[in-house]
């Protein structure tokens, strides 16, 4: 009876740990489960693969530019005195942010430093204006595709986004406004453009933007525009800032970053701009909650601010005969499409492939041209709306002309091989 | 009548016009309008108009310490030869991870550089561990007074905060384990405890983290640990880390920073901690959409780890000798509380005044010894119960010892004039 009465102790023990060993997994949240990956970065494992196959890849999936970075602003990190690496204001330094407005001021763009908070990215900035205008539910119209994380940022906050679709057939350029107008409802809040627009490199008209002023004023939405790319403009177009006389001053909320400007992603600062004084004691509370931007990358950015102007038209020269040849070598694939950038230095073209996710992936895992392949973003992630853009990928032309070349030659030999061997496997699976 | 049909247009467009006027403020979200103000921050433009007036002001309201930043991170920084500032890996380069790994393992925390996820800070860990596994409406359940900065990131991912009050009388310790267990709904999906406490100094006991890893192994919380000041732990007390063998592999997150830790609060790097592979993968779609922590802060932070022990125990000397001239001179003013801290750098106070908040404003405002005052931080944004400790405050002892003494001997004399000069206005008030 007493061993018996033990063993029962005993079995009790092993049932108990084994219900916790069912148990035990706390559940992640449906938020972090719909976080949807970053098209951008998913594919890194494969490349890494790859790369230790002996392949060479050419990342044409990511905006991070070979440029160097202006000498200005690593010279500054360099020759910094610092002994006690301290925060730092959570709206940024007020000479930072003087600075700032005096870059603004000069480009059309009447704002003052107090219009301004640094962030810790233009990613920050949109997490920021996010959750100073949107509760969870709410909707930002978003014309797609559109930045990738975009999503993310939606998702993190509760957002719920609505698209506007706009087509490589019309170079992407914005569609009619009513559609637009269609997709209002009580809990829009905003509507979230990035101008010049990454992944389509589209650039807004003057006219474009005066009709997203008109429509958010009638129905008291915010208008966030992403400008980081504000500096990559070709043929001698002209950006117009939401901020540069729409008679949105209540409305605009301006996202910024140094990341593509001065080739210096790492830094990981930005801004975000508003006159409309409520939205800026709200994001400070924000930012107040975070501490401060990185100190390092503040001096960085703050001296890059001095980089002289011929970086710039050097830039520009550099990535408009990038943007050239890509889109001369793309066209001339057979059942190609693409759209002409005018901003920024990516473009979306549409392969003839049966799944630009799978081809891409195919092309790090299975495919090689003595021993380089290249990397793209699969645009379907680029999309809200499920099943468009699936043939599509995002190009990002931040690498040398003549890798371009060499890139697209290999994307060329890569969609013959593919669809030939996607046609043998399909012919051999029906044979089974 | 053309006239009239004129003056009714322009009468309209007047009409219009203040239509738009009344209608033109785009509303901030309720998340927004609820965020805290940082009770760390908040009195910051007060401190900054007192110095406009030519009085110093010493800062016992925020963790930054003057203690120097070790030579051998400023360095690292100084040396880099980067020519263009990329991106790095969203979860921090291998090479960084796989030290920090190694300075857990020496630590008794048994982890991989792969269950490890380099941030933008501890406050960034801590954003994506609350978006991981908590969706708006759910519950965190955190000891009381906690890090007011708690309440902003739950706020902003829409958790609420359900308190377990621990008193000043009982030195802050955790109150019993069954208050805990009271309070978990279907809602409830982490306790977080941080520990050692900021603001309160407490050192959590072995027992006490075992009876957390029961309750949450029980009912499949996560136990969320904000570990940041381990390193600072006095009188030979021992810190226990939720990861050192208490069976929470599937429920333990590790927040932590080198903010602290190497008196480098500036640089913004921390990482999250946690071998439940889910949270991690989840994590990871969080930092893939920020892009990448700040580059020049990770090279700062990778360096740290080679600082020298004797920098550490000299800190921890200068910091306990700091502590306890500090709680030796509050407990000399007639009527002040305080709650001796065992670890980190703060203390919370309980003052005779009618409201630290107002009295704290009036310190920097009405208020100087000498052409000095000091800065700290009321207690009130510290819990989220309200009506509780409004006569406390939260003091850093992050200045030197003669700074602390000082800052006692002013705050000894504004209690004592605050509180003269609070009965005679009350006095004139009752005679209007």
């Amino acid at each position: 009876m007493h061993l018996k009465a033990k063993n029962f102790k005993i079995n009790f023990a092993i049932l108990q740990s084994t219900i916790y060993k069912f148990n035990a997994m706390p559940k992640i949240s449906y938020k972090g489960a719909t976080m949807p990956e970053s098209p951008i970065r998913k594919l890194v494992p494969f490349a890494e693969n790859a790369k230790k196959r002996g392949i060479e890849v050419f990342h044409l999936n990511i905006g991070q530019p070979d440029i160097k970075t202006p000498k200005v602003a690593l010279e500054a990190v360099i020759n910094n005195t610092i002994e006690v690496l301290a925060y730092s204001r959570s709206e940024g330094s007020e000479e930072y942010r003087k600075k700032i407005a005096n870059y603004y001021n000069k480009r059309n763009i009447p704002v003052t430093a107090n219009e301004i908070i640094v962030t810790t990215g233009g990613s920050e900035a949109l997490l920021f204006a996010m959750g100073s205008i949107t509760d969870p539910g709410d909707e930002i119209i978003i014309p797609e595709p559109f930045y990738a994380n975009y999503l993310g940022f939606s998702t993190a906050s509760g957002v719920n986004v609505v698209p506007v679709i706009s087509k490589i057939e019309d170079n992407f350029a914005l569609p009619p406004i009513e559609e637009f107008e269609k997709l209002i409802s009580s809990k829009t809040k905003a509507i979230l453009i990035c101008n010049p627009n990454n992944p389509t490199g589209y650039l807004y008209s003057k006219e474009e933007i005066q009709k997203l002023a008109d429509i958010v004023k009638k129905h008291d939405l915010f208008l966030i525009s992403d400008e980081v790319y504000r500096e990559f403009i070709y043929d001698n177009e002209v950006h117009h800032s939401v901020l540069s006389g729409f008679g949105l001053d209540n409305h605009a909320i301006v996202i910024d970053s140094v990341s593509k400007r001065y080739s210096m992603c790492g830094a990981r600062i930005g801004c975000l701009v508003s006159k409309n004084k409520e939205v800026l004691s709200t994001v400070l509370k924000f930012a107040q909650a975070r501490l401060s931007p990185p100190t390092f990358a503040q001096i960085a950015s703050e001296a890059a601010l001095e980089t002289p102007q011929s970086y710039f038209d050097e830039v520009i020269v550099e990535y408009k005969a990038r943007r050239d040849i890509l889109i001369t070598e793309l066209t001339k694939i057979e059942g190609v499409k693409v759209a002409k950038p005018k901003g920024a230095f990516y473009c979306v073209a549409e392969l003839p492939v049966d799944d630009a996710d799978k081809f891409a992936q195919w092309l790090l895992e299975d495919f090689n041209l003595n021993n380089q392949t290249v990397m793209v973003a699969p645009a379907a992630g680029f999309y809200s709306t499920k099943g468009i853009g699936t043939k599509q990928v995002r190009i990002a032309y931040v690498l040398k002309k003549e890798d371009l070349v060499r890139s697209v030659e290999i994307l060329k030999a890569g969609i013959k091989k593919y669809n030939e061997t996607s046609i043998t496997n399909f012919d051999t699976h029906r044979n089974d």
